[in-house]
């Protein structure tokens, strides 16, 4: 049997876990011997019970709560429904981590019919008390019972009319008593029941409340989101109530410790007379600068700043405060770890460096990783911005600004940048063929598709700004034209912008302005290099990729696919050519057209990354994604290729399978036809022998997908090796070259230890292992997972986050029956989840020795990588 | 270095891994001091470092051959290439397990153009020594060089005409003169070299020729097909030649110690006088019955019952041998285990027991497993058979015989079934509406479909004879008839038969006779049962199957799959409208339709398996399936349920799913609709506490396919016990019942410990972890592992055998990790390895309790059981 309710003096800010971030805040600033209102915290174990016992608080709980009320009532010398001396509280939801979504606040718990005259009489303000009153019933209702605050907000509004009141000052004492009695009669209408006057039943209500909001569809979204584990649970914080409305010597206020959007060393905050913390969020008046209150009442803002001053240097970062001040009296209500932009979490950590209140370890610690993204994009003016309102809202499919003119196809677009236009790439829904178009634009608006369609995934990867999904506007990509809500028409040529952080579109040219990635930026990539183990390398299949990753710091290329070298232009011709041929001569006749410009794209991408290892993976998608579907396109290529169409039609019905993602595909391809292999080696090899003879000095590492048994990589490491060997001694140089390959395939991990006799590298494909480790494809669990985050089945999305129990294990296998085989062998990760940070620090504790990721995932790798080495520090 | 040759007397019957069967037995007989021609065996070790070196014999092999060629020389005091005592030998394969489609003989080996003139003289028969060498010539040539043996017949031929010879034997010595001249020719046109002259150059690359035989594709197909390691490699044999065609006190025979297709204890073979080897197989004579010996040469003929005796009770076993008689001395060419039919296996392994040859177990061990199958079904009267020709030959899909009238439809099927007309469906492709009329018939033929299409599937689950694929018939469904390839009609209510063993289709009545499961079946089945640990389930859908199985000693259902239960009549339709609901109010409505129906399937398969376990897997298959996706057919549809096309149309274009292998089927349709497991579990329930009213106790076991995670398991239990449990105490009685899980997801395997909190028995289902684990779809793979078979990446298929190595590994981890959680765990395995005998023996290693089979693989289980038990006896 634990202890479910801690008083606050008996915590500290060390058992977040138990007490939640809130609740441990709350307990060490009263050990700090700040001016807190008393109270107690029922910890977040108590939540999890709750749902343990069916969604109940089990009698000793509810026992030790009373037993703690009891016991605090003692302490501040009031009681729970006494109308002498009234105990009244706040109730507060606080998990570990800060998480909207759960229930806020409810104020004033503890009033009645007979309280509330007692506390006119104490206070000898009947217009506080029955305002104080009105306010409670209505947050308990709406809040705890869930009655709909707008049918007490026209209850409200009536009264005001009936009174002729314009502000919600302008109602007295009586006219706010006409209020709590409607309120009251609303809440029997609706509960069938009298509002409870019971203030322990209050209490009790308002706890179950704050667990069952832990589970409601916004929060379970948001841990979803920001990994949180549905089992922390929240805990409940009951709080002295102090108010900030009892006239002009009183006020409430939210505080920084430091500017959150520049990170600027200076107090920021904002401060309301006369106020509670409602008030300030609903927004009816304006807060003043906390400066003010240094002219209100210089004593109170001094012991402020000292207190701000204290709380910073005690947690090592800058806080965000709310304060009270009752009666010229000051009580902090919070401190925590203030929220800020990328660009003030670096500043702020590289000062705090500066200021000696950090090491350097403890500083990188201090940076959410994902946060970097944002300090990676062109972003708008924010003052041209404020100016213009969007045409139309899309999903923000890939961050950034950009602004330029439409272009509704791929080569009209290419056209266009040719001639140094910035353009947008305005399309109904982008497909492989539109890749140069894309790689031309500035930025990418889509019509249709989520933020997993083509070209959300492909803009992500080129780092380029997209809005995905736009259904607000109607796109005419024949006649070149769209049309947005309000009908106005915007042809070619047109200017617009596009917010890829946000999904707005607008229809005029807004200004960007390009990332800074200098200054505090660099300065926390050069503190995280120096910590990481792990290497970071990027997924990059265009030399301006592998540029753009190069210039974030990538160490070499951990993937570079290359099916995009098999569709542009003249490519995709030769690739159909490949594939319709009937004999492997007629193959091998198709596949030179391709070898000179495969060969030429790998000489432009060695070059590119100047020498850092380049690691390419061999064509791995099934070819019928090479051939068209519908019949009229067959029909046309059938015309092109000079093929009956039946012949076309057959060939293409002979490719199609049940179930592509396990089809024929990966070095499947190359064993049923070892000319694609020898041709890709061929384009591998002698691009690097050319590129050697400029004086880079090129080891490639050609990658064999799909491997799921030794002997299917041996066939095809075979012809890659008489292959490339032949070339190395025709050309007379001494030249390296490493066979390695993916581990993506359960069996592949299974067996490691026999692929590693042949295998030089693996590389973690931790996409389809993650698929065919869950059984789930990608493509369609989309429909069906949303229910299991709902029912608390899944946490997270295994594709963003990698399952370290599951797929995780059989990495661990992996590595281990590998390295057993080949101590050194080289080990990566080349999934979308070597950008993501926790997946990054188990890669780090595996003991791999390189993740690789999109270009613009980089940086945010290179922090995720010292953190996980920080945290990970002298564990084995 | 090892020792890669081996003389006769230096080996033994237990070195056939090293000699090979032929080569081992050749080593006993010589150590029994039986008349062996003498000679050595090139090692099958020998023939792997072959392939390691790049298909070449290293030189310190080569010299070992020539140095052990020496001995043997001075032993048999001949001489390779002497004319005056030339040494001349037959060369030939022999792995460990006998194997057709590599080289079989090269006889004469060691003539040349000296030695034919030597051997002419020292046999004093010129005729001999030349018919000998054109022999030889031809064999070389065909087998070894490759040479069309049809050009060396022409040759022949045309010498024959020349002389106006209607048989061989009418060409004297001159002729055949002209013949090896002709010969020689022939061989310098093709090669461009001359006949080789160097008997030691003769020799090696006939032992390259053998060498390379074991990679033709007919060996590699074979292989495949009988579960033998592409790494065996086969030794060759190198033996002293000894002629039968030197008169008539020569002569060569080949014979049985029992009779092969009864097991009559009786000396059964055959017999030609002054011939060679392959006369008798050339079959120009027709041989004699081995008694004609006993006349011709009755000492001899005692020699060699004698001998055949003394191999019987060596080897414990019905022998199979060859000799020849040369100048009436017998020598003994090979002895090897018979082959025999199923029911001279069965017959002999029961009399040797009974004539204390063998003992219970060893006679278990004598029997193939997958033989028994063919005991099982009906057969043709085999004097019927005879007088009939197929019309058409298709794909042997399900084994067995069948004769009755066609029918064109499942429905028409039915109904001349239900007024006792044995049926024959005919149909183009069968679909899971057929069932019933599947079901109602004695014999299924399709036009269309592999060994895998759904026909052949379901029939083979039924053990109902199947031709599929049947592309020589032309099939008229609408008009109901067909066309046979000689364009004669047969029209509804014509009688066929049909061989499911064969493929032929007959177009006539032949009676056919049931299988006798008595006797010395029964004998077998008796001892199986009583050695093997494992227990046999049964894979049955309908109350038919199991009790079939139960007839076949299955000991309860391992697996009964609930999707068929939605297929049939007004099942389907109720079925489409649950898919068609929008609120779980509607589709309750619908599933309460289904509800009748299945709960009275239950109550008949409780009935039929009388009280045995019986496990229930829960809807499995996505919902699509349900649903047509033809336009006509929706449109059908469509109007039939009252909703409008588009919106039937929209809901099959949502349920569309790139790999439905891995979409939104298992437990996934009972976390989205919890409806469904509610139902089941109504029906799974009440049939039980029904039947128990009747007397029968069951416990029944459901089982929730597909849990990848514990959660997802949990999610649906909960919903399965809430509903027992309710509908158990609303009867009033005590019952109880189990929930379990398939194990067919890597990731279940992977965390079986925390599955195995949750579940009370596993059942591994070893197909679609086959599927996930290899990362290949079943569906898709069939068009690309036969590449891999021809390359000898993987020797079996993976779906027929399970894969210890990968998959394997995968049930060994689960194996330990549940019972780690849940020590008294119970373990089956419910795919189609459940019926395949080196699987079984896997699951016998590693612990299960039980494999589950389809019905008609019961008994062949049972006998697998048996025997991996005897064999690991002792094993831990």
């Amino acid at each position: 049997m634990g202890k479910y309710v801690y008083k606050f003096f008996e915590g500290n800010a060390n058992m977040r876990d138990l007490l939640g971030g809130k609740g441990a805040n709350l307990a060490e600033m009263t050990g700090l011997g700040l001016p807190v209102p008393r109270g107690f915290t029922i910890t977040t174990e108590a939540c999890t019970r709750y749902y343990q016992d069916g969604q109940t608080i089990a009698p000793e709980i509810e026992e030790e709560i009373y037993k703690v009320l009891k016991e605090t009532e003692e302490i501040v010398g009031k009681k729970f429904g006494d109308p002498e001396n009234p105990f009244l509280v706040s109730v507060r939801s606080g998990a570990r981590v800060s998480m909207p979504g759960m229930m806020d606040t409810i104020l004033n718990l503890g009033l009645n019919d007979e309280v509330v005259v007692g506390l006119a009489k104490l206070t000898n303000n009947e217009r506080f008390a029955f305002d104080s009153y009105r306010r409670f019933i209505q947050m308990f209702s709406d809040v705890v019972m869930g009655i709909s605050k707008s049918k007490f907000d026209k209850i409200f509004d009536s009264i005001k009319e009936k009174y002729n009141a314009t502000y919600d000052t302008e109602l007295n004492a009586e006219h706010l008593k006409e209020v709590v009695s409607e309120y009251k009669k609303l809440y029997k209408a609706e509960m069938g029941e009298e509002f409870p006057q019971d203030p322990k039943k209050q209490l009790m209500e308002a706890v179950k409340a704050v667990f069952r909001s832990w589970d409601n569809p916004r929060a379970i979204v948001y841990r979803r989101l920001n990994d949180i584990p549905s089992d922390w649970g929240t805990a409940v914080n009951v709080q002295e109530m102090v108010y900030g409305n009892m006239g002009n010597d009183s006020g409430t206020g939210v505080a920084f410790t430091r500017n959150p959007a520049t990170g600027e060393k200076k107090l920021y905050g904002e401060f309301l007379i006369n106020a509670q913390g409602e008030d300030v969020v609903a927004g009816i008046r304006t807060p003043e600068p906390i400066d003010r209150l240094k002219e209100i009442n210089p004593e109170v803002y001094q012991q402020f700043v000292q207190i701000a001053e204290i709380l910073e240097k005690h947690y090592k970062d800058m806080q965000d405060m709310e304060f009270t001040i009752e009666r010229g009296k000051l009580f902090m209500l919070q401190t925590r770890s203030g929220k800020r932009t990328a660009a003030a979490a670096v500043k702020i950590a590289v000062d705090l460096v500066k200021e000696g209140m950090l090491t350097r370890e403890e500083a990188l610690m201090k940076i959410d990783p994902k946060q970097l993204d944002k300090l990676l994009h062109p972003d708008f003016d924010q003052d041209e911005l404020k100016k213009v309102q969007p045409i139309a809202k899309g999903l923000p499919a890939s961050p950034g600004a950009a602004t330029g003119k439409i272009y509704f196809s791929a080569e009209d677009a290419v056209e266009a940048a040719s001639k140094g236009e910035p353009v947008i790439l305005v399309r109904l829904e982008t497909s492989p063929e539109d890749i140069e178009g894309m790689n031309a634009a500035q930025g990418i608006l889509t019509g249709r598709g989520g933020m997993t369609s083509h070209a959300a995934v492909v803009a992500r990867g080129m780092g380029t700004c997209c809005v995905s999904g736009c259904g607000e506007i109607r796109i005419f990509e024949e006649e070149k034209y769209f049309i947005d809500k309000n009908d106005k028409k915007y042809v070619e040529g047109d200017w617009i912008s596009l917010d890829g952080s946000t999904g707005n579109v607008y229809g005029t040219r807004i200004k960007t302005k390009e990332p800074e990635l200098s200054g505090d930026f660099a300065t926390i990539m050069e503190w995280a290099d120096e910590f990481r183990k792990l290497k970071v390398r990027t997924n990059a299949d265009t030399p301006k990729d592998a540029a753009q990753a190069v210039k974030f710091g990538a160490e070499g290329i951990g993937l570079c696919r290359t099916e995009h070298m098999f569709f542009e232009g003249n490519r995709i011709r030769a690739m159909r050519e490949m594939i319709l041929s009937r004999t492997p001569e007629q193959r091998k006749k198709a596949l030179e057209k391709l070898l000179p410009y495969q060969r030429q794209d790998f000489e432009e991408i060695y070059i590119a990354v100047e020498g850092r290892p380049v690691t390419i993976r061999f064509l791995d998608p099934p070819l019928h994604e090479f051939l068209p579907q519908d019949p009229e396109a067959i029909a046309e290529l059938a015309e092109e290729m000079g093929v009956p169409v039946k012949e076309l039609e057959n060939t293409i019905s002979d490719l199609h399978e049940f179930n592509p993602m396990m089809g024929h595909r990966g070095c499947r391809l190359s064993v049923t036809y070892p000319e694609i292999a020898e041709m890709q080696t061929r384009a591998v090899i002698e691009a690097a022998i050319n590129v050697n003879k400029k004086g880079i000095n090129v080891v490639p590492e050609i990658m064999i997908p799909l491997v799921g048994e030794v002997k299917e990589l041996k066939y095809v490491k075979d012809v890659v090796v008489r292959t490339a060997n032949e070339l190395i001694e025709k050309a007379g140089i001494k030249m390296e070259y490493k066979v390695g390959t993916m581990i993506e395939i359960p069996r592949a991990a299974l067996t490691a230890d026999e692929i590693a006799k042949e295998a030089e590298f693996f590389s973690f494909g931790t996409n389809d292992l993650t698929q065919m480790t869950f059984g789930f494809s990608r493509d369609d669990a989309g429909k069906f997972l949303e229910e299991y985050y709902n029912k608390k089945i899944y946490d997270f999305d295994p594709f963003a986050r990698l399952d370290t129990t599951g797929v995780g294990k059989l990495v661990e296998m992996a590595v281990e029956l590998g390295k057993k085989t080949r101590p050194d062998i080289k080990l990566g990760v080349c999934g979308e989840h070597g950008g993501d940070p926790s997946s990054i620090e188990f890669c780090h504790k595996v003991g791999l020795d390189y993740v690789s990721c999109s270009p613009f995932r980089v940086p945010i790798a290179r922090l995720a990588a010292a953190q996980a080495a920080i945290r990970n520090k002298g564990k084995a």
